[in-house]
């Protein structure tokens, strides 16, 4: 068996790695443990820690504090990709989901959107689109197709303050249950990098939902980007036998 | 309702986001519709076709060819979610999955690592450290944590051409059936753009998985880097009522 040469890097990177995630995870409390802690935990010299702080410091997931330490800085939300859920209701526990309606309209839409809906172009979609705050921090932007049906009664509702599932099963007594989900990493372009308030090139997590009823009939087409340095993504698998 | 004012750059935006979702899934043979085609489908100015064709170009994912048109760059390897499968299961259509094996060997794991396992530290684990190639691009740094029973016995094997999982079922009579994962959009930092050969800053997926039996006894606590330009991550939610 070969093993490359291992340099400080590799064993840096390797020591961060269990870090970061005990940090995005919300582990501690606040402070991290003192350097002394984490070289007896890690085995590793104190040069090698630091260096494993110093790789999550340039990620901005922690912070010097003098006279404290090392501080987290940011936590991540989680988001459960095993059950259709809307922001609001993920994040209910985090504060209030606003939205800026950027777009709410009846419009053709293109062949290919028609095609995943399951319908004529000619008989047109809804097309909402949002950009959704948690407080006072725009979190992700969404670019929804909705079936005329399913769309239409939905402009007339409270589109500022209520995640699209709920005013769904409000107007059509039913709940979209399914949902096939393509995920993407990408870096911001400068215009989503304007609109969620994010460095250029910050990571970005790309979702595109199909959502359907529980008889698999197409409700909504989503195209979500949500901000990476906010969300930690969950999902359970297990093998079909 | 309020609407926002939109600019060329949120039409663009708005239309890139259907293409990007053909070329990514691959619904184009290799030439793009040329641009009064997209003109006419998404009922938009020639500018703006443009001016989404131009984002698609800066992200990499197509490429202008004189006299052809617009054709793509690349494609995203899909990777299920509600499985757990090795990576060169996952790839098997797409070439020959090799890793450098960087390290392979007994540690005493950090304390979180073995509460993860369900086990006492002083029992040790065993690390497996791979840089995984599908034939000549590298694609995902893998550092997995085993427990000693299961990966001891790993050591003697082929870990530059075989999967962890695969090996498993070899040496134990068992595959992990069962896993738990959390997976984020990061910015490659300078350690991990050089081993994965991507520009500095690009975006990745990062999973952290721990894989159990199908009794949800841990077998393995994984964190994996994958290339966020080759991956495209396939997940079906399902509500539980």
């Amino acid at each position: 068996m070969t093993s490359v040469r291992r340099f400080r890097a590799d064993r840096a990177h390797q020591v961060a790695n269990v870090i970061r995630q005990q940090v995005v995870q919300g582990a501690f409390d606040r402070v991290l443990p003192n350097e002394p802690a984490l070289m007896a935990e890690f085995g590793m010299s104190r040069n090698t820690i630091r260096a494993a702080l110093d790789a999550l410091r340039r990620e901005g997931l922690v912070e010097r504090v003098p006279g404290t330490g090392t501080v987290v800085a940011a936590r991540k939300y989680s988001h459960e990709l095993d059950q259709p859920l809307g922001l609001a209701e993920i994040l209910h526990e985090h504060g209030t989901v606003t939205n800026q309606v950027r777009m709410a309209e009846h419009i053709k839409p293109p062949r290919t959107v028609a095609e995943r809906l399951q319908r004529e172009s000619a008989e047109g979609v809804v097309y909402i689109e949002r950009l959704r705050w948690l407080n006072d921090l725009p979190l992700a932007l969404d670019m929804t197709y909705l079936t005329m049906g399913i769309g239409k009664p939905l402009l007339a509702e409270d589109l500022t303050h209520q995640d699209l599932y709920a005013l769904i099963e409000q107007t059509s007594g039913q709940r979209p249950s399914v949902a096939d989900l393509h995920l993407e990493a990408v870096n911001a372009d400068a215009h989503l990098a304007t609109v969620l308030d994010v460095p250029r090139r910050a990571a970005l997590l790309v979702i595109e939902r199909l959502s359907q009823f529980d008889d698999h009939r197409p409700v909504g087409l989503e195209f979500i980007r949500l901000r990476g340095d906010r969300f930690s993504m969950h999902a359970q698998s297990r093998r079909r036998t």
